[in-house]
């Protein structure tokens, strides 16, 4: 292990929280409230810490796999425990614990709360806790290799820790031009999302933090009652920007490009509207009788769909009270997710259809032994390597739920809670059901739990295997 | 697809089942019963289907694994469909979809019951009951190979699908002596638990079921509040016995070989017995509380355990009253199951060991990125083929259990009565949590569930593929 590039790098990235600290600072400017004071203070000392780690450049600048998942999961760890300060110092959130989950949950876009009253925070707060979605949607590392060359070439493994889903695309050549292409959609897509918002009628305030919550696909509010108090129009629109998040990057880039045809022959893209699709059907006909017209059916379902699909979190009604049929289907949706590449978490789409493929190559070989079948996406076949990582990944993905799922139920709460809590958090969604329903919270946790389930948002965020990597001691050895 | 094997085997197999129908018929006339004549009237009808289908020898004696998984798969449905005769004739059980589901759970071992009163039941019923978990705990084709050639060699691929675990042991070079050893271990660990029950006071008839139950890890009891009622010593007995049947016969077979040093060093029972210690440490130090003396929360601990984990099913008090901590523990060790190469079911400790080291080797590849590794189990590395098909294996079950789920949910009942139904049925436990716990049973659930919950209690107990070649259309294709 080359710690001193890990020294380097996370000091880079604590420069980096220190300017995106600086922002709801202003905004604390704006609106005149004392808390921006906290907010700077504590990016001064961001920065101070910043300063010290990356003073002085790592002689040897190998940065290999188990260097990258080191620094991306120590990073995100170290964001969140700075990230958590102003909420402690501000007396918003008194706990530690209660404000590292909460900062957790922002970076990792899950949306999860301990807060039972988000109204009373102030707006340099709120502003804050829906920036931390922004920032961790696309990822701290696209945004600093957007800015600064850091290190060079060596820093794909960074960004391949960082980015969600069964392999990393690079759009372009250049690692760099692809991250700032990366931040350049997700830029337009939120400032879109503030425009139509504001068109509507939302405060300008309350639109910006809604769509950091939306392209972000993570789901804090403003509101105690998330979205359900807006006008039908604006949950529309939410709908739609919370449903196009979800989709992989990739294919906007070609849309850009006007490879019209690559761009509607999406393979991934097609699969994630498909099953928006069918779990639309299923659950509108199952919900129907609970609304006054189709209309407003429609929409709490599409609502909710595209919320917990794409793992963002909000809610426009209180889906906890809605027929068991629709509360599984939304409890397989958390584990579907987004696309790959794009803002969302869960096991992502691409994964179950390599999944599903995996499986069909297994009976067609059954069936034809002599036949040599491979699995294909978009055409190409999918590499030996990236179906057995898949299959890595579901493995881990299923025992370290399990063993979540064991561990916060020391607490007592009920299997469903803990089941849908665990759900909620290792797939970045942030309400489940029963005691974490959308109109519940996780304060009743212990702290304990309140860990196991930062960790859960962490793990699930980064695809498990830089958090792996911090327990495993192997890693740490020094050569 | 070979036709004329898959009708002449399937032909045989009825052969077997009017000889296994008999037995009942027996102890009917034994009790003076009049059901006895209903069951030699079912035997002679699976007797004269049988020679019909086998009457004439297949051309093509080709038997692949295409095959081999499809005559396993309908054999047991096949089977399933006669022995639901006599509950049906007799009028024990009036619909037939609940007879059907109740002798599926009798053959798979599962000892999920749709009866709320099982004393009403005639003698006969309950010995064909509890025969049914005796013939599928060491499978009707490992039978079928001790007593008769068959097919000459070509049957390898018929235990294959009928045994569970990984990979199949041949125990010795021929697949018939293997066959004839495993049943004679098993013949011997059921008589020897008859003889202790006896001993112990138990009656005669309700020592042969209990045992049956216990052998097969199936998990069917005579009474209403399936071993509860009962002593401690029998309760403590049945609790070894179930222990027992859990550990790979491989074991057994080592110890009659007085091969000690691999038998106390088999991994795989290693693992299996230090989980049933681990996972008695936590609830025994949970529950404690709730029993009097201390040696009484000990023999109810190990009772759960051992009927959990072995996947039988048996009770010794209500779990579900138990705290939330022992009950996700139970829960898990549901998941776990027991050893392969045993009568029990669920992903099977072996898996769980291959799974485990899988993820052991990633993380030390990651460590170290030149380094080759391998897993290893027993001293032998684990071959590439085995490990890729526990992956798939894994996915399969993972995606089977969802969408059951969500089939099951159609009905509205709570997501742990669902979660746990299907988690009890396709790992062929028996007893879940709330409506389907330990003093429950399945009764409630509409038709179209308990048709699901069958096809997982047969998917669960041949391990996913022979029926899913069932659903497979190239499987069935004529070449």
């Amino acid at each position: 292990m080359n710690y001193s590039i890990v020294r380097y790098i996370i000091g880079w990235v604590l420069k980096f929280e220190a300017a995106f600290l600086c922002l709801p600072a202003l905004v604390g400017i704006l609106y005149h409230e004392k808390d921006c004071i906290t907010y700077f203070c504590v990016a001064v000392a961001c920065l101070l810490v910043g300063l010290l780690l990356s003073c002085r450049k790592p002689s040897n600048r190998s940065l290999y796999t188990k260097e990258g998942f080191l620094i991306v999961a120590l990073s995100w760890i170290i964001m969140s425990l700075f990230g958590a300060l102003p909420f402690v110092l501000t007396g918003d959130i008194p706990s530690y614990v209660d404000a590292f989950f909460e900062t957790v949950s922002g970076f990792t876009t899950t949306g999860a709360s301990i807060l039972s009253n988000v109204e009373a925070l102030s707006r340099t707060n709120l502003f804050w806790r829906s920036f931390t979605h922004w920032i961790g949607g696309m990822g701290v590392f696209v945004f600093i290799m957007a800015i600064t060359p850091l290190l060079g070439g060596s820093t794909m493994t960074l960004m391949k820790a960082e980015s969600p889903g069964p392999s990393v695309d690079k759009l372009v050549p250049r690692l760099r031009d692809t991250s700032t292409i990366l931040y350049g959609i997700y830029i337009v897509l939120t400032l879109v999302e503030v425009l139509l918002l504001v068109l509507f009628d939302m405060p300008v305030f309350e639109a910006f933090c809604t769509s950091f919550g939306t392209t972000g696909t993570g789901g804090f509010g403003v509101k105690n009652d998330s979205i359900a108090g807006y006008s039908p129009a604006i949950q529309n629109i939410v709908t739609i920007f919370m449903i196009l998040s979800g989709i992989n990057y990739g294919m906007y880039f070609l849309l850009l490009r006007r490879k019209w045809k690559q761009a509607f022959t999406f393979e991934e893209v097609r699969w994630y509207l498909g099953i928006i699709a069918a779990a639309g059907c299923i659950i509108f006909f199952n919900i129907r009788h609970l609304f006054p017209t189709a209309g407003e059916g429609l929409r709490h379902t599409f609502f909710q769909i595209g919320s917990i699909i794409t793992t963002t979190g909000f809610a426009s009604t209180d889906f906890n009270l809605w027929p068991q049929l629709s509360k599984t289907c939304l409890v397989l949706l958390m584990f579907i997710g987004a696309c790959a590449g794009s803002t969302g978490g869960g096991i992502k789409v691409s994964r179950i259809m390599i999944l599903v493929r995996t499986i069909r190559k297994e009976l067609a070989s059954i069936a034809h032994p002599q036949q040599v079948s491979k699995v294909r996406m978009d055409g190409h076949a999918v590499g030996h390597e990236t179906i057995r990582s898949t299959n890595v990944f579901m493995v881990v993905y299923l025992i370290l739920m399990l063993l979540s799922v064991l561990l916060i139920s020391i607490d007592g709460y009920d299997f469903t809670t803990n089941f849908t809590a665990v759900a909620a958090t290792i797939n970045n969604i942030g309400p489940g059901l029963e005691l974490v329903g959308p109109t519940g919270n996780y304060a009743f946790f212990s702290e304990f739990s309140k860990i196991i389930l930062s960790f859960n948002m962490l793990a699930g965020r980064l695809e498990l295997f830089p958090l792996l990597v911090l327990l495993s001691p192997a890693c740490w050895k020094k050569h």
